[in-house]
């Protein structure tokens, strides 16, 4: 299984924002995109992955491809899925998390409990990361990649001593959906080898 | 320069669509992720770009990132910039383009005038295509693709005669939007070779 973390420092842990104005709702829209970029093909849906944003290391919307539905390729549609989910945080209680809509949960739980509960082979994504090309492509990999600002530094610092892989997947520094897709890629093809 | 020209088959050729229903629009909403995953890095803009959207073989809205401002990622935002174009095609006469904002000029030509006035070496984007990885990355690569549909006939056949290559990036068939950003990873790392 693919697994994504996205860190969203700034996005809303309540449902009260505009789907018309995600920018707004602390970047909303970017996060919205990783959603989309980790499950959507041309004609269907990645079933083997499961995409967490963890919204200000307090809150984490949690996607799984097996069970999801309704996901469409617009921002808004993503969007949507987070306001449902965050209108029904309430039913997460302690560690279990609630089930809002098919292939949706939300849970109370931060980076390190996220990466707790995800098997595999931890990967963070960042710029000043070994080049991918570099690292045999891992057959469990979960993706630690942060949104439009850097990691903070607990979540540094927990990146720095549990991370199996650091890599950048290119000389330029992407928004974090479009990283999600790269990485993808890096998977497909196994390393850039299988076409 | 890298070039992107998209070819939107269901795409408005007016500007009477809602910045709210994007993908009603005739999947303007997958034509505006191109448009922003072929300028926008991290935290700036990728200048020597241009991409553009190829209308029902009709209309072209052209973006040049030597000029571009108010290009901000969400999906609205690139919306708005075709919107603003559709609204001024009436200055678009004969072969001249309009240029209704900066950087976003608006024409009455196809993907054969499109291609026509486009130097560099033609790349078609392709599921069928060869392997990237067998391909040299073209220093001034012109690069054509089509949206959630297939080419047309007469889009396939064009390319046939005139494209210097056809490949495709991945096993996957991706939505067009994250083939664009595969393909700039391609040429950004020179073909898996450089970070």
């Amino acid at each position: 299984m693919r697994r994504f973390a996205v860190c969203g420092h700034e996005a809303p842990l309540d449902p009260d924002f505009s789907l018309d104005a995600l920018t707004g709702a602390g970047r909303l829209d970017l996060l919205a995109r990783c959603v989309t970029a980790g499950f959507l093909l041309s004609h269907g849906i990645r079933e083997e992955v499961e995409v967490s944003l963890v919204l200000q290391d307090e809150l984490t919307v949690r996607f799984d491809g097996r069970e999801l539905k309704q996901l469409h390729p617009d921002e808004r549609s993503a969007a949507a899925l987070v306001k449902t989910a965050l209108e029904g945080k309430r039913g997460a209680i302690g560690a279990m998390e609630a089930n809002p809509s098919p292939g949706v949960y939300v849970g109370k739980r931060g980076l390190a409990e996220t990466l707790n509960r995800a098997d595999g082979t931890l990967v963070e994504l960042h710029e000043d990361g070994d080049p991918a090309v570099n690292v045999t492509p891992p057959e469990d990999p979960v993706f630690v990649l942060s949104d439009h600002r850097d990691f903070a530094d607990e979540e540094a610092d927990l990146l720095a001593e549990r991370a199996d892989h650091r890599i950048r997947v290119g000389p330029e520094r992407l928004h974090a959906d479009h990283t999600v897709t790269v990485a993808h890629n890096w998977l497909d093809t196994v390393g850039y080898t299988t076409y």
